[in-house]
């Protein structure tokens, strides 16, 4: 016979945009929120009972009137608060598990000084972070996905594996590119969410740029040593590196000596390196 | 200090055509191939030392070759050939996880009979698999994601929690959309994985299509039931439905009655309802 | 000093799904719209005065409330309506355009017989149509797009030009791969809409899948020439085929041959190639 | 019978990525390059014949040559290079039209100074461009899209028709956002690309930031009249905004009054405006 031996529901995709008012300084806070809870909700499956169920519009809901009613300036706070009210508000519910995606609008400039309330798209790069509650133990975590980085030099890929299925040459001087994911486990629970995000994001983006490479391996590893150098709230790092490939164009057949400055950027294959760096 | 406790890397989106020709009859596979190993690679995040490192361009060379060399009728041969042949080729590599995804092409018809070599898109649907070993354990699964199904009627969704943050009424008549997503365990290592996937594609189809829904939970676990019905092959299944809303248009400001038969289809926010059923 | 010489504007992606019940057996019809209006609107521009603008909020209620108001059962007759209603309704509209997209829904079968209310993805493909009321003129075209199709065999491609920038071998046997992008002009202003869809359709696969292809070029005339044929209700036809390019792996550093069989599947660079057919 | 009146075809997507090494500082290139050409090809269509065909493998292959054979720094220079490389190398060919899209690529700072060889990011903006020759004459456009801008007030929408379609309140304070696409006509032949690149973006930029906004009308003129004012070398402008709205949540339900701070940011349906401004 068939069991239902686990299950889970939620909302998925629920946007927001907040502005909160100081004076004529507006600062714009727009995400978009997940939500999947765990608990006594397999009656709506076996039989078709709802009683215990909270429908995901009304979690939907939710969303808009906590952050109404609830000043915060991060993510992450955000997400600890809406972890802890389906946690607390409903007795069914074993676990709550809240993932946000914040875009990365940035302050336009206003003769030297920042805007008050225009804003610039930030890039395909996403702010994110996960809190999930499971009895009184919350997991938090924050993030970034999608932070696109590339160096014309000072990135080798040399002395790999030779065999029959190799074809690739070692290369001293390449281009490396790439669009960082980083999860990151905080070490306690108060910390300041915005200086941990900021310092972080800088501590990637440093090691890609200044330090040389001998592989994404060791630029990931280079990664995250900064940033748990760099950010004392972390206490670990989950990194996931795509290796964007610019790939030489041949351009031998047309009697021309490409000198390392022609190449074809793809999107697919490419490499996927991933590590995750913990404190000793 | 910091310390790197765990790695892995590998290809992803190694995309493959091949052509299997039975005299004028054509087979045509397609697929995207995603590698991804684990093993003796720390000295490439540590020291920049490449030594083990197959390269990524040498795994997605594998895929061809191996394409080329064996004959295989399904995604979960080919991936299984994979996870085996980097596990047993290099000493280096501790676990080998190949994930492939397959476009699911029509043939065509002509004249009543089955088109030699003509084929058309078989829709947003992906059939998948995965393959992993580690050590001398092979674990293997099928899957499915994106079938997109809805049905008019025959769903209902009431009697769930009334509280505060409910604006939702019930409904005993609604439209009921979802994409499925299904990956299952096979319960031994031989079996016909194109019949299964056949079987239990149909089943979930038949599931959704005339069981009546009290709700997308209900739903789900009789598209489990179904699949364990019909495919002695699965062991056990992982479900995900999100429920692809569409909202009644409200056209009481034009001095119109809705009745049931306006909506708005919205791709965002969706539910998300999730289960894992098995054989008891 | 600068001036206005052109403007219009409008609504678009306004997704409607609607349900026709003829007793159990429903007909599901989802669209999204796109409206567009010329007309006396440049003081919204030049003074910020909006006493002419209907807001596209009003657009798209306006979509809904015709849609329940009337009854239709093509895309072209729902554009026609749309583009006269609001060319007749505001004096101020000079000229309305309507573009509609139709996800392609395949109604399921159960026992043989066609289900009474559930389906399944139809693909990537769309049925399109465009309406456009100028004055008293209307112009109305049917059309479809992300039509794809493949042929493993029966194509060709040789004898092309050959300069130093020729890199690209003669081929006798390749795949061949499209995404059909197809506009076409009715003669007149009634005829049936629907026949005339699958019809046309029809014609674009029987050309592809049955006649020997010298290249792109000469497959989208005979595409062209199948719909004129089948189809007396079109006068004239657009035709756009990406030639969406397998590339023959290279297996011979591996000491293979590539007979015909191993492939790489890209999306880009892709060919584009245009035509225009009319009746003579 | 069938004719073929028009036809044309090309190579699409072509990427690209171009270092120039000026010592240790590094200038980045990448592109995205669209090719059509029209001339004597029909038989390609009628016969099968290619003998005039340049296959769309070797434009692509043109591309890579050219950009290493030329000095160019902006894609308006490679744009026309390539226009009047394929008019004038081919008899056969009587126009030519290249489209390039460049993706925004933003220099890193290193200790206060740009860094040599690292780049970030640029966000979802391209610049683009558009080289056409037809005969002798060349037609040069540059532009650029998806340059997202948000101001969270500054913007009203009101006193606009009022009648049995409408639902939307007049407001005085609402968040105006967008995604601009721009294309503008160059005066001359010569010109300084980048310099009027970046002070369009600028005045596109200033006009919503800085100026108060009766309607997505008014602005769409604001930044047309800041461009033309700002760039002599732009002779006139074509302006697409999407109207990305931000929909007032509805608290009442919840006894809660949403004093214009709570959103639900949406993709669709969205308005369009367009318009083209020219000097006087």
């Amino acid at each position: 016979v068939a069991v239902l031996s686990d299950n889970s529901y939620g909302k998925s995709r629920v946007r927001l945009t907040k502005i909160v008012r100081n004076g004529a300084h507006h600062e714009l806070l727009e995400m978009s929120v997940d939500i999947l809870l765990t608990g006594d909700f397999a009656a709506s499956y076996t039989e078709g009972n709802n009683a215990k169920v909270i429908a995901t519009d009304s979690m939907k809901n939710t969303v808009y009137v906590l952050a109404k009613e609830n000043k915060f300036t991060s993510i992450e706070e955000f997400a600890e608060l809406l972890a802890r009210h389906f946690a607390k508000t409903y007795a069914q519910v074993k676990s709550a598990a809240i993932v946000i995606r914040q875009p990365t609008w940035q302050r336009l400039s206003a003769g030297g000084k920042p805007h008050t309330h225009a804003f610039v798209d930030g890039g395909h790069e996403d702010r994110v972070c996960r809190a999930t509650i499971e009895g009184q133990t919350l997991t938090l975590s924050g993030g970034l996905s999608g932070l696109r980085l590339l160096k014309t030099t000072g990135s080798e890929f040399r002395d790999f594996v030779l065999d029959c299925y190799r074809t690739l040459k070692d290369t001293s001087d390449r281009i490396f590119a790439t669009s960082v994911e980083a999860e990151w486990a905080y070490a306690g629970e108060a910390c300041d969410f915005n200086a941990t995000f900021t310092a972080a994001r800088q501590a990637i983006i440093r090691a890609l740029a200044d330090e040389h490479s001998l592989g994404a391996q060791q630029t990931l590893l280079a990664m995250g040593k900064a940033m748990l150098a760099d950010c004392p709230a972390i206490a670990s790092i989950q990194l996931t590196l795509p290796n964007l490939h610019r790939i030489p164009f041949n351009l031998e057949p047309f009697g021309l000596k490409n000198e390392n400055e022609i190449f074809v950027p793809v999107d697919e294959p490419h490499g996927t390196i991933k590590g995750f760096i913990e404190r000793d």
